[in-house]
C-alpha cells in the first residue's frame, strides 16, 4: 500500500492536516499513514528538530504532507532551517511547485481580474541559491559585526530544475515559460540562470521564452497577471513572488504547493504556501482548503490524476457554494463530501 | 548658486528628464545645470560607463537629477552596475529612498484600496547587501559551473540607515516602523538588521515598531497597504517591494525616488523608478511625473521645502484633471504651468 507521512506540525498545520485527510479517505485511494510529531512541542520537549533515525523513516514513504512549522516560542529560523528546509534539502525536492490559479468565485484584491487572467504555475528552485545557508557573521554585536549570506548555485541544479519547468510549459496550452531572476544585479548567478534556459530551449522549439527582472515581474503580477503562464525561478525570488501569486490569486487560504523530486529518490513533500498562524490557531478559522489543494497534488504525483480532478473539482465547486463563516472541519466535511460524490 | 548634475542616460531617461528641468525652471529656484552623456551612447563610442574624471566632477555638485540607464544593445548589467549602482555606492547613497503613495484621483489596481489605505515611505538600504557585486564564477559553461553571489552587510552600513528609517517614522503622524526582511532564511544578515532596529528603538520611545518577512510584506502590499507606515529593508528586499509599491500606487509613471546621502558627504541623487523603457522612447508616451515628483523630493533635500510642496501640489492637481494621451511635454508643460502659478 502507498506509504504517506504526515507532518501536522504548529499552530493550524494541526487542524488544515486533518481536513486534508479527511478529503484523502474520501477520495477512496487507501495509504498507510504514519503520524510524525516534528515541529515546535517536540522541540521544547526534547530539543529536537528533525533527528537523522526520523529523517532515514521518511525516506521510506512514498509522499509527505506536510501542515505547517513555526511558532513565536522558538527563535526565528530554527524550525524553518533545521525542519522545513532540511527536509526539502535532504529529500532533494528541487522542484517547488506553486499554482497560482484564480478559481471562478473566488474575489481577488486586483480589480479587473478574473480567472482567465490568472492561472499560472510557478516552478521555484528548492535546493540552492540563499537558502544554502552558507555565511557568516565576524564581531558580533559591535559596530565592527560583518554578515554574510551567500547565494550558491550550480549549473547542476540549475537545469533540471529549468528542464522541469520546460515540460511543464510545454505540457500547457500556452507553452509559454518566463525566467525571473535579477541579473542586473546578481551578475553571476544570473548569467547561468540565463544561459541555461537558452541552452535548454533548444530542446523545446515549441516553448516560447522571455525573461523579467525579480522587481518587474512583481510589479507584472499586479499589474499584468495574464502575461505569465510558466515561471521558473531561484529559491529566494520564488518565495517572494508565490506570496505575491496567493494574494492575486486571493490568499493566502487557497495556495497549494508541493516540494517534488521529479527523479524519485526521495519522497516529495506537499504543504500549503501559508504558515503555523499561530494567532489563529486552536479557533476553527483556518481556511484548510489550500492543504486540499495540496493534497490534489500529492494525488496526481502519485499517479492517481483522476482523484487529483475529482479532488481540485470538488474545491471549485465548493468555492462556488462559499457561506461565511464556515469552521475550519465544515470546510473540510463540504469538501470531502463532493469528493465522495454527495454533492 | 546651487550646482545640479543631470544625467538623462537612455530611452525615456532623455524625455522625462527634460519635463522635470521644465517644473525646475518654473519653481523659481535657480540652479547651474550641467549635463553629462553618460549612457549607452557613450558606453559605444567610447566604451567609458563612468570614468574617474566624471565621477570626480559629479562629487563637486550638490545634487544629481536623473533619468533612466539601459538599453538592450548593451550586455545586461553593464550600465546597472559600472554606472548606475557605481554612483549610488560611490556617493555613498545610502538611503534608497521611495515613497508609496496613492494620490486622490489615481486607478490603483486594488480593488477597495483608496489614497487612505496607501501612504508609505520605503527606506530602501543603498550600500551594501546582495548589491556588493560580489560573488565569482567556477568551470563556466561546463556542466560543473557554480555560481556564486554575496550578500556583505555591516553593524555600520545597518544602522545607520535604520536610523534614518526612525527619524523619518518619527516625523510621521502614524510613527510606525516595519522591519522587512528574511531572518528565518538570511540568519546571520537577518540577525544584524532586527538586533539593530531593536537597539535603536530605544533611542525612539514614540516609534513603534513591527517586523515581516519579504515574502509576506510583498502579500500585505497588495492585501493589507494600511498596515504600513515606514518601512526599512535590504537593498534586495527594497528593489522588490518597491515596485510592488509602484504597482498599488497607480504605476511605475508615478513613481519617485531619492538616492539619499544624508551625511551630505557627496551629493544626493533623484530618480524616478522606472527604466529606460526602450520600447516606447522617443514617441512622448512617457509620463514624466515620477521624475518630476523626483524633482520636489530634490528640492526638499537642498532645504527648499516650500517649492517642493508647491511641486508636489501641482503634480497633484494636475492628476485630478488628467485627460487621456497627453504628450510626455504636454504634461510637463501642463504640471510646469500649475507650479507657476498659472492654473
Ligand atoms: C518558512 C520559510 C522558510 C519558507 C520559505 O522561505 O521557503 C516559506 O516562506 C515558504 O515559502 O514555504
Ligand atoms: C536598474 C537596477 C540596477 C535598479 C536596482 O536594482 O536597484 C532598479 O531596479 C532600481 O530599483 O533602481
Amino acid at each position: 500500500m502507498t506509504r504517506l507521512a504526515v507532518i501536522p506540525g504548529d499552530g493550524i498545520g494541526t487542524e488544515v492536516v486533518a481536513e486534508g485527510l479527511k478529503v484523502l479517505e474520501a477520495v477512496g485511494v487507501k495509504f498507510d499513514t504514519h503520524h510524525y510529531d516534528l515541529g515546535a512541542a517536540r522541540y521544547h520537549r526534547t530539543g529536537e528538530t528533525l533527528p537523522d533515525s526520523v529523517l532515514e523513516e521518511l525516506r521510506g514513504f512514498d509522499a509527505i504532507l506536510l501542515g505547517a512549522v513555526g511558532d513565536p516560542s522558538v527563535p526565528p529560523g530554527v524550525l524553518e532551517r533545521d525542519l522545513l528546509l532540511k527536509l526539502r534539502f535532504e529529500l532533494d525536492h528541487y522542484v517547488n511547485l506553486r499554482p497560482v490559479k484564480l478559481f471562478p468565485g473566488v474575489k481577488t484584491p486586483i480589480a479587473d481580474a478574473g480567472p482567465d487572467d490568472i492561472d499560472m504555475v510557478v516552478v521555484r528552485e528548492g535546493t540552492e541559491s540563499l537558502y544554502a545557508g552558507a555565511g557568516g557573521v565576524l564581531r558580533k554585536g559591535t559596530p565592527h559585526e560583518v554578515a554574510t549570506q551567500e547565494s550558491l548555485n550550480t549549473a547542476f541544479g540549475v537545469e533540471r530544475v529549468v528542464r522541469y519547468a520546460f515540460d511543464k510549459a510545454q505540457s500547457r496550452p500556452r507553452k509559454h515559460l518566463t525566467l525571473v531572476h535579477k541579473t542586473n544585479v546578481l551578475t553571476f548567478a544570473g548569467d547561468l540562470w540565463a544561459r541555461t534556459v537558452k541552452r535548454v530551449a533548444a530542446d523545446y522549439p515549441e516553448v516560447t521564452t522571455d525573461y523579467q527582472h525579480v522587481d518587474a515581474a512583481s510589479m507584472f503580477f499586479v499589474t499584468h497577471p495574464s502575461r505569465f503562464d510558466v515561471i521558473v525561478t531561484d529559491n529566494l525570488f520564488g518565495d517572494i513572488i508565490t506570496d505575491i501569486g496567493a494574494a492575486i490569486a486571493g490568499g493566502i487560504g487557497l495556495a497549494a504547493s508541493g516540494n517534488v523530486n521529479p527523479d524519485r529518490t526521495a519522497p516529495s513533500m506537499f504543504e500549503p504556501v501559508h504558515g503555523s498562524a499561530p494567532d489563529i490557531a486552536g479557533q476553527g478559522k483556518a481556511d484548510p482548503t489550500a492543504t486540499i489543494l495540496s493534497v490534489a497534488m500529492l494525488l496526481d504525483h502519485l499517479g492517481h490524476a483522476a482523484e487529483a480532478v475529482r479532488v481540485e473539482q470538488a474545491v471549485a465547486a465548493d468555492i462556488l457554494a462559499r457561506t461565511p463563516g464556515r469552521s475550519t472541519s465544515r470546510i473540510g466535511d463540504d469538501i470531502a463530501t463532493r469528493v465522495a460524490g454527495g454533492a
